[in-house]
């Protein structure tokens, strides 16, 4: 497993495809096999509670796995979620949002991946676990 | 299993808790065990490829089966998502996104719940299918 | 989506891979998209308590899906579990396992499903509910 | 988080509630918030394929994650499983079933929790990934 994109490359790559024209996100500690990405506090990620939303978390882990995905196959911009599963634990005091994202196994059809998911404003509370497969397009 | 709330209540409650000015979502066809969600199509839905997001459907997944919880619990403001599981399983072409949910179980603590995902643009081709459970308050 | 393999066929294909020298399950009402599946009751499905066992449900699920999976694809005998989600919901009272099978998705690379699980002692009463998918082996 | 019976303890609780007469299993490393678990190889965990079949490695990741509620809040032996999520990842040599499981959450209603499988024929290969959650009684 070897990492082939740089967290910079990877940043751009996903926000060019999304038309972004603010950083979305900072990909951190990059080497083969895991990553953390971090999403800027937005007050739009609330709901109410004053808490973290599901659809935020669900976005950083979602992002995570794409940019695990990405970073160690090279930038095929085709692969999809396949599968998402999300356990929501504690409350999300809000802030930014951390996702340590690890590669579970990166096969030729289907990556799996977990992401541990925590606030910044808390940053010992494990608020939610996700473990998801990305679907690999086939090389031509 | 009896309906405690009617759509027109339970869209109200959300939408206020949500602090929501407009209309966020409609419930229709609300029968003890099922209801249908459908949230009018907004372009910040889709994501590259011109298709509708996984936090969208997340969303919408997510709402229906809250909507489904206080449907049939009555306004217990607190019930929280535990778990959430999707399947992503066709594009899903730019419109309203349709929610078909049901519940499995209503238990004291957790209640189970399916939800099948639909764009209007194309209803016949399920594009995301979801179960997940939400926690229920204890009753004081 | 058709159906290449009759209900008779299917057993015969998955008895003779587990070497099996006596019926496992039978296989009933196989449709495009669903069948149903049902292992007798046997003593060892028990767990504490005098209730069906989790892998005696999880076993009826993953052949369920399986089935469903050979039935629509033919006899690739190399199509394996890729992820099985599972909630268990009422008590299983002891019986034969019913297990209704549906194919959410028929990919090439993955097919995606979900089964509900009934006890024939009690079969009005849901037990549990899995979704799942196989990975499909790619042709020559 | 603390450790309320010892290892010794919870083999002897969960094999007297199973009436086995032998030995089922060996919990290992119990510290507050993980253990693993490790059943010895029997030729009945094969599959078609020689290798450990779903079923067995479903039921270590649920007998770990049993163990590490019991471990953890004392011996109420009514937990029940309420969700269980499994990723197969890679084929599982013939050996002893390793499961190194850790709490995501230790709460009053759920316990949240992870499982890790090995075969002890290739330590070294993840073979599948556990997430899911017990159902706690609740205190009388």
């Amino acid at each position: 497993m070897e990492v082939k994109l740089s967290g910079d490359k990877i940043e751009q790559l996903i926000q060019m495809g999304f038309g972004a024209k603010e950083k979305m996100f900072t990909i951190e500690n990059l080497v083969p096999g895991s990553l953390r990405l971090v999403i800027p506090y937005q007050t739009r990620m609330l709901r109410p509670g004053n808490v973290l939303s599901g659809p935020s978390l669900f976005t950083a882990a979602d992002l995570a796995m794409y940019a695990l995905v990405i970073g160690h196959i090279g930038p095929e911009m085709m692969a999809v979620t396949a599968n998402m599963n999300l356990n929501f634990l504690n409350k999300a005091t809000p802030g930014n949002i951390i996702a340590d994202g690890r590669l579970l196994k990166l096969g030729r059809k289907l990556a799996v991946m977990e992401v541990s998911l925590y606030s910044s404003a808390d940053p010992e509370t494990l608020v939610a676990h996700a473990t998801g497969s990305y679907s690999i397009p086939s090389k031509k």
